[in-house]
This record gives C-alpha cells, structure tokens and sequence, in this order.
C-alpha cells in the first residue's frame, strides 16, 4: 500500500540540521531526543490554552447571567467561581515558590525583556490600591452580615492574601524561563492568566454598573428621566453607618484594580510564552538615562496634566447641571483634547522623522515581551477606533446640531490619527537596536568578521541562542536540564570610551526623542485619567445615542472605553521602555 | 552628555553575526545593506495592517449604525461604501496581474502551503453560488427599480466582477511571495483582506437579521407573540411578481456567499505574511493518497449526513407547529447531536492514543498557513464555546423543567470537549512530520552527519532559508532582487522504494488515521449543515433566555453562531489537508 509515498521524501533526515536554528549547534547523537522532547509542547501549548480559554468563558458565561436585572445566577455564585480559581492560583504559586527555594542551587534562567523595575514599582502600587479595595469590601460585609452572602466576605481576604502572593510572584518569579516538569508549569501559569483575566473582566463589568447607575441616578436627579435603582445598600438594612460609605467609595478604586490585573495577566503571559524556551545569557543592562537638558517634554508634559485635571473637575461639576453648562462642558472637553491630540501627533511624526533619517539597523532577535508588547497596542487601539468611526459616522447623518458636533468629528479624527502614529512609533522604538550609534566608529576592528568565525551561533553556548551579548562579562550559567558548566568564553574586552561620542547631531536627536518620550508618556496618562474618573462625553453628547440607540452604542462603549483604558496603560508602559532604552 | 551610554554595548556589531538565522548564509558585505532594506518591512506591516483595520472598523460603524430599527443610515449608505472598496481592491488586482504578465519571464516565489486545489476547487463553487445570489440581487433590483436605490442595482454587478477577479485571482496568484514593491502591494492585499472581511461581517449580519424575521413570523403564526415586520418588499411596490421570490431565496444562499468571504479574506492574510518573506524552494508534493480499505470511515460518515438531513427536516418542519411537537423535534435534535459528538470524541481520542504510540519529531519550519490555520481553528472554537457555558449555566440554575434539559446539559458538554479534542488531533496532524516512516529505514546513510557539514542552511542558496527538501530535484529559481542563479546543487539521488513499506503496523495505522479523519470530515460537515439552514435549538429552547434575558441571549448566538459555522467549515478543510498528509 506505501510503496509510493515511500520514495517522495528519502531526505527527510536533513529537516533535522537545518529546521531550527537553536539545534544547530548541539551534538548530533544528542539530537533527536531534543526533538522529540521537544514536541509535547506544542501539545501542551494547546492542551493548557484551550483550558484557560475555557476557565475564562464560564466565568463570562456566570457574569452574563448576573448582569440581567433580577439575576437567577446571583453575585455569590460567581464570587464563589472566582475565589475557588485564585485559591488554586494560590496553591499553584506556592509550589512554584517552595519548589524553587529547594532548588536554589540550580540557577534559573531569566528573561530579562519580561519586565522592569518601574512596572513592577507601578504595578506594586496598583496592588496595594486594590488591597484598599478589599478592606473596603470587608467593611461592607462585615457592616451588612446579617443579610448578605458569607461568599462575599471570604472574596476579599483570599483575593488580598492572592494580590500579596501575586505580588511576591512578580518580584522574583516572573522572569523565570521555566525548563522542567514544563507541561505542570504550564497549566499553572496559565490558569493564573486566565484567573487575572476574569478578574480584570469582573472589574469592568463592575465598574460599567457602578458608571451606569451613577449615570442614571445623576440624570434623574437633574429630572431628565424617571430611574429608581435597587441599590444593594438598600436591600440590606446596613448595622453600622460606614458601610454604605465603604460601598460607595468603591467605585473609584475600580480603575486602578482593573489595570492591576491586566497588566499582570499580560506579564504572566510571556512567563508562558517563556516557558521551555532557549534564551540568551545576557543581564539586566545599565540603564543610562540622561536627564540633562530634559526641559521641553516634561514641561509640556506636566501643563498637560495639570490642564487636565481643571478640565476633569469643571466636567464632572458641570454636566451635572442644566442642559446649557453640560454642552459647555462637553465642548471644553473636546476643545482641550483636540489641542492635547494635535501636539501628540507632532510629537510623534517628529519622532518617527527623526528614525527616518537617523537608519538604523532592526533588532530582529526573539523577544516574546516584544512581540506581545506589540500585538497589545494594537489589539486595543481596536476599541477606541471603532468608537472613533462610530462618533465619525453619527456626526456625517445626524440631523441635530449641537455646538460640539463638529468638535466631535475633528476629535475622534485625531483619535484615529494619534493612535495610529503613536503605535508606530512605539513599535518602531521597541524594534530599534540599542545602543548602537558606535557601529560607525573608527576605533573598533571590523567586527562581523571578528564573530563571524562561530555563525551564527556561539558553539561554546549549546543549546542556548545567546543573540545579543547585552553586557560585556558573561556569568557561568547551569541550567537545570545540560548540567556542563559553561563559563569558558569570555568576551573581547570592551574599550573605555575616550570622549569621541560629543558628535553633537545623534545627542541632539537622541535629546529630541526623549522629550518627546516624557510628553507622550505625560499625555497618555491624562488621556487614561480623564475617562478613568468619569469624563466620558460619548455617553453624554447624545449624538451617537441618537443614530445607534441607547442599547448598541453603550454595548458599543462598554467594549470599547475598558480597552482604550488599558490602551493608555500599555503605552505609558511602552513609552517609558522607550525612554530608558533611547 | 553621551559618554555613560558609549562604554555600554561596544559589541553592538556582533549582533549582526547571530540575530538571524538567514543571515549567517550571506556574505558580510551584504549583511548591512539588507538589514537596513528589512527595516521598513515591520512599519509597512504595521502602518498596512492599521489601515485595514480602520477599513473594517468605519464599515461595522455603518453596520452597526444601519441594523437600528429606523435607521438614519441607510444600507444603500453601507453598499455604497462596499462598492468603493471593491473597486479599488479591483483596480489593484488588475494592476497586480498586468504587471505579473509583463514580468512573466522573472520567476517569482511561491509558497506551497498556501492552498490546495481542493480548496480552491472548493472556493470556487462558494463563489458560483455567491454569483447566483448576485444574479437574483440584480432581478430583486430590476423589479423594484423604481422605489430602491441606484445602489442596490450597482452593488452586486461590481460584487459579481469582484467575484470573478477574485478567483482568477485565488488561482493563480495565491501563492506568490511577493519581493518588489512590497509597501505597495502590502497595502493592496490586506485591503482585499478587510475588503472581504468586511463582506463577511455584512453577510452575517444581513443572515442574522432574515433569520430573526423568519422566525418572528413564524412564532406571531403560530400565535406565540405579536409581531409585524416592515419588509422591504412590503415598502415598495414590486413591478415583477418575481422580486419578492428573488428576495426570498437569497436567505438561503447567506452561508454560502459568507464561507466564501471569510475562507477568501483567510488565504490573502497568508499572502499577506507571506510578502518579503525568505521561502523554500519546495515544489508541489506528490499527493499520494490511497484509498483501498477506506470504508469505515465513509461509510459511517455518509450514515452521519445522511441522518442529518433527515433531523433537520424533520426540526424544521416540527418547530413551526405546536408545543409539543417543538420539544419533540429539540429532544430529537440533542439525540442525535450527542450520538454524533460522542462519536467524534472517540474518533479524535483514537487518533491522538495513535499519534502518542508513533512518536514522530515536530516539523518546525516556518509556515505562516500552518500558524494561521491553528490560530483560526483555535479563535473560532471560543464562540461554540462560550454558547455552549452560557447553556450550562442556564441549565445548572434554572427552574423550569423542560424534557431536553438534560440533554441540552450532555449537549453542551460535549460541544466543549469534542472541539478541545479536535484542535488537538488537527494540530497535532499539521504538526508532524510529513512521510518520514523511512527514518528507521537501514537502506538509508545516517544522514544527519551527511548534511550537517553546512549547518544550519546549505550555504549556496543564500538569503533563502531551505527548510525542508520536500522533492529531490531542486529548481533553478531566480528571484527579482537577487540575479545570480542558483541552480547548482543536486541533492542526493532518492534510492527507488523497494516493496520494504510493507510493514504492516504503520499501514494499519495510516489506515485507522485515514478512516477517522474522514469520518471527521463529514460529520464537521454534518455539524455545519445544522445551523446553517435554521436549526439553531439555542433559539427555540427557550432555557437560555430564561436566564440571560431574550437580548443578551441573542448577542450571544450572533457572536457565536457565525464563529461556529466558520469553525465547522475551516475543520473540514484542515482536516482533508491532513486526511491528504497522513
């Protein structure tokens, strides 16, 4: 019957020398094994994501359920779902860690692209931010225990002793590259994504509520529409008089624990990606931010915040009056940030001018914190476009004619224009090579020829694509799987600078680029402050409500502004990246 | 200012030698300038890709702005916008062909994995049927012509041309690798892209909205609800008696033209990765399938959709009648679905117990289609999916009791379980090693040490990463960019298959793989049928909306169902691709 397959592929053998390039320089009596080990990871990508896909859409199927108005499916059967998932996660991370501590002696490999030390400062402040929250929600419960749930008591503690443990996690953990029992691991870090997601989704859904009802209850105290809410508070005859105060305040704690746990769940994400993967040896690098003549950017930067906090306050205070001061609001808004966006988008074409005329190799190596980095930016810029094009669409067949309409339009333009350019700098900045503005220097010997005598890998190094030596000394490094010690090379010695880098023209740019850097991420910030805390004109103008209905444009919206906030997030994130590495 | 920053990365340079592995093969004098020539790839990736995403989005504004009840926008407002795009991804295939004609005598590369002639074969009879929809467009037009739009008559002229271009198109020029103009022709292909994702999005939306008008009607005939709907027909006063029938028809050409679109917009992503990418020299391999003892398989397989007509005549007959007979024709439906999953679920677990006794290495070469088809088959599994939790939910916390309850529950369940296990027996399959059963074989040199004295590329093809030899003979290929030929390497002469595959374990193996994968096919295609021509139990069971609301219920199935159909349809033709392979 295989007689005539048989003679198609003879030479299917040689896939094995050039199918990967990390194979290249193992022995070959040692690599087939590799191979073969090699591939139940695929599985094991698929087995795990599939199971955290699957965590995430019962959660999402139980929030659907809850979020109707006289839920059969209450909040305490889906606090139950969350808390038994990070009681899990929890255990997971417990293992994790007593299992490294043991091994201590093993060194680990590390991903030094996984994240900073400002992430994780930032994100450590989130953190304790979301603790707040869950001292608040025990003071509720504990306020209202006779006739609430004893679920939503035990959630708060266990999800404050998961944020303390998560936390820990982040700080030693994260960069780990994981290379045994590496299927168990998987499931593990990818329960522990999945787990952030959901609580990331619990989040905005909750938040869209609180946004909702406060909305509502704004509009009929101001006698536009007739709307009495069931608050739980009400339902509950509350003992002590703090709890309805613990209930309320809340809601602005949301945004900060929403961010929490997306940004962590993108973190964790690359630990999976990481895991079984050959990185490279090199160390952290020396950060060498200059902050001379770092004047424009942080300026411009900080009128922008602090105009947006004015603008944020008159908003907040004004639509909440008559018809006439809201669309004097609602015009100041977009008055501001039409001014706000117009600079970005200079900002962000001079930026990408400068890279035009300053060529520079690309940085082609692997970097799975990268590739995410960019695929993030650029999923979420989704939301805010879609709600962009919307505001476009309802402006051009309106038949009213508020003050603001056209405001409207030029706004949500440069909202699709700034994302646009800001994403490409962004990602052109990540993909730049560092540091490499001494490749024209007369001092050094012609280096390709130099290295390229071991292509394209070191062969000293087995098993382990060292792509960039980020530092000068290489550290001795055992893995847990090659147990042969390699220290053997060591690197050319690098000569001392001696002056020759005053060449004005790069400083200057490289001057520019970090103003431009600090405004970006300056701007940014007010961008994501101002609908964090409220100011959300697409929900008051009426324009787009007016074309699409009050149901599909605020289904619209409440896809659309949880991303554009995590949107903002990411890129300050970014941005600060591109600072130090500029 | 500089002078911290200089002594850090004074390596920098011998990035260039391990960044990539292409470009170990190159001499260093090339090294360089190709780098810099590769940069602006990344940014017309990105800048491309944000263009048709914008595309897309301002077309889902329309729509969306347009599925109100009264809408302000209107569809000749949608179709006219279409049409624009269509005419230009005309204009640009146009100019793509008449400049591939002029340059016929310059080979160009071509990627292998693109498509199948099956699959073409396929599309095209997708796109005959979308012609005749077209055509009855076109007599609805003519018969109203005096009450509708202009548009309405313009719209499927230019989408019967776009249609045709488009094979001819699929046809022949799939599979190029684009070298020369690449920000160019970027920007032409991902604008087909979104052009025809674009087309998808309309087709399911307008399939949606002829689905719930049907059955409104038919729930208001049999006295369930009141309801009246504004037909277009009813509007305008039809000249020809033959306009309401032509309108009629067209909902039940909706799946096809949407397979179509969504199968098309798919493939010219894959073109569209694959433009400036380095591609093996591989030719067409043979197609070796063999079909002695395949009867199982199809045979099961033809009883599966053959029972499946019979239920869904059966449900579509039953439901429009009275309650009883409704519930009778669901618990009918839950049957026979649940007989066919659990058979599915055996029929993969089987494939996968076979895939762990016959350990093969991965095929880790670079394939965009491969990753795509994974990432495809894996994204649209999530909508099944959450339908299927939201409908556990819905049972596990309901409190009505209709007879198919539990059946719905057991549904569900395995709706989850045999997509999980499918993924993994496709995957899988893509993944392995085509034809190398002759690893063990003794006739063969062990090859790895033949090849391996170029490691990791054989060095005379150089830029071009020559991952797999598929075919003995290699071609002489020359590229546009790259003028030296490069036909001078023969590899080793295949030795003659000599009657040695008789080894009957691995035939019986092949033979079971090939049974279940056709069995497989047939009932995905049986599982398609279901929902495509109206049997959708999660409308007419009524549970759900119980619990989730009528609203929700249905954002829900108009998310998922489309997802699923597509899911259906994308698993038979991954799974011939492997039924072809094995």
């Amino acid at each position: 019957i295989m007689d005539e397959d048989s003679g198609v592929d003879i030479m299917s053998l040689n896939k094995y020398s050039n199918s990967s390039s990390s194979s290249s320089s193992s022995e070959h009596d040692k690599k087939t094994p590799a191979k073969i080990e090699h591939y139940p990871k695929k599985n094991a990508e698929i087995i795990s994501c599939q199971y955290g896909t699957n965590l995430l859409l019962v959660g999402i199927a139980l929030l659907l359920a809850n979020a109707t108005a006289l839920p059969i499916v209450e909040e305490k059967h889906l606090l139950s779902y969350i808390t038994s998932l990070m009681i899990l996660q929890l255990i997971w991370m417990l293992w994790y860690v007593l299992l490294r501590n043991r091994r201590k002696n093993t060194r680990t490999d590390r991903d030094i692209h996984v994240t900073t030390a400002w992430i994780r400062g930032g994100l450590t402040v989130l953190a304790f931010i979301s603790l707040i929250m869950d001292a608040f929600r025990v003071g509720y419960y504990v306020g209202g225990h006779s006739c609430v749930s004893v679920v939503l008591g035990v959630y708060p503690v266990i999800h404050a002793v998961h944020t303390l443990a998560q936390v820990h996690f982040l700080w030693f953990h994260i960069k780990d590259v994981i290379q045994s029992l590496q299927t168990f691991e998987r499931f593990g870090v990818i329960h522990s994504v999945f787990t952030n997601l959901l609580l990331w989704c619990y989040g905005v859904v909750s938040e869209a509520e609180h946004y909702m009802n406060n909305r509502m209850r704004r509009l009929s105290n101001m006698g536009f529409i007739n709307f009495t809410i069931v608050d739980p508070e009400l339902l509950c005859n509350c003992t002590a008089t703090t709890c309805t105060l613990f209930y309320k305040s809340l809601s602005y704690l949301f945004p900060f624990c929403i961010e929490y746990h997306v940004i962590v769940s993108a973190m964790l994400f690359v630990m999976w990606k990481n895991i079984g993967r050959t990185t490279d040896l090199s160390h952290k690098k020396r950060l060498a931010t200059k902050t001379h003549c770092l004047i424009t950017g942080p300026f411009l930067g900080l009128v922008a915040l602090a105009s947006t906090i004015g603008v944020m306050v008159v908003y907040l205070i004004h639509t909440e009056q008559s018809m006439e001061t809201r669309q004097t609001a609602i015009s100041i808004f977009y008055i501001y940030a039409i001014i706000l966006l117009t600079l970005m988008c200079f900002a962000g074409v001079a930026g990408l001018l400068i890279y035009r005329v300053d060529h520079k190799p690309p940085d082609t190596s692997k970097n799975p914190s990268r590739e995410l980095d960019t695929e993030l930016l650029f999923g979420s810029s989704v939301g805010a476009w879609l709600m962009s094009w919307c505001s476009i669409v309802s402006v051009l067949s309106t038949s009213s004619n508020p003050p603001y309409i056209w405001m409207n339009f030029t706004y949500s333009l440069l909202i699709v224009l700034e994302k646009y350019i800001q994403n490409l700098f962004i990602i052109e900045s990540l993909y730049r090579h560092k540091e490499d503005g001494k490749k024209e220097d007369p001092e050094l010997p012609p280096s390709p020829e130099t290295f390229s005598v071991t292509p394209p890998l070191p062969l000293p190094y087995n098993g382990i694509i060292n792509q960039a030596y980020e530092t000068p000394d290489m550290a001795c490094v055992t893995s847990e799987n090659e147990q042969n010690d390699r220290c053997s090379r060591k690197p050319v010695e690098a000569p001392q600078p001696t002056g020759r880098d005053l060449v004005e023209p790069s400083n200057v740019k490289k001057l520019i680029l970090k103003n431009i850097t600090v405004f970006l991420v300056m701007c940014n910030m007010s961008l994501w402050i101002l609908p964090a805390f409220g100011c959300r004109p697409q929900f008051d103008n009426g324009l787009e409500q007016e074309i699409y209905g009050p149901n599909k444009w605020i289904t619209v919206l409440n896809f659309a502004i949880p991303l554009n906030l995590f949107y903002r997030m990411h890129s300050v994130a970014s941005l600060f990246e591109v600072f130090i590495e500029v």
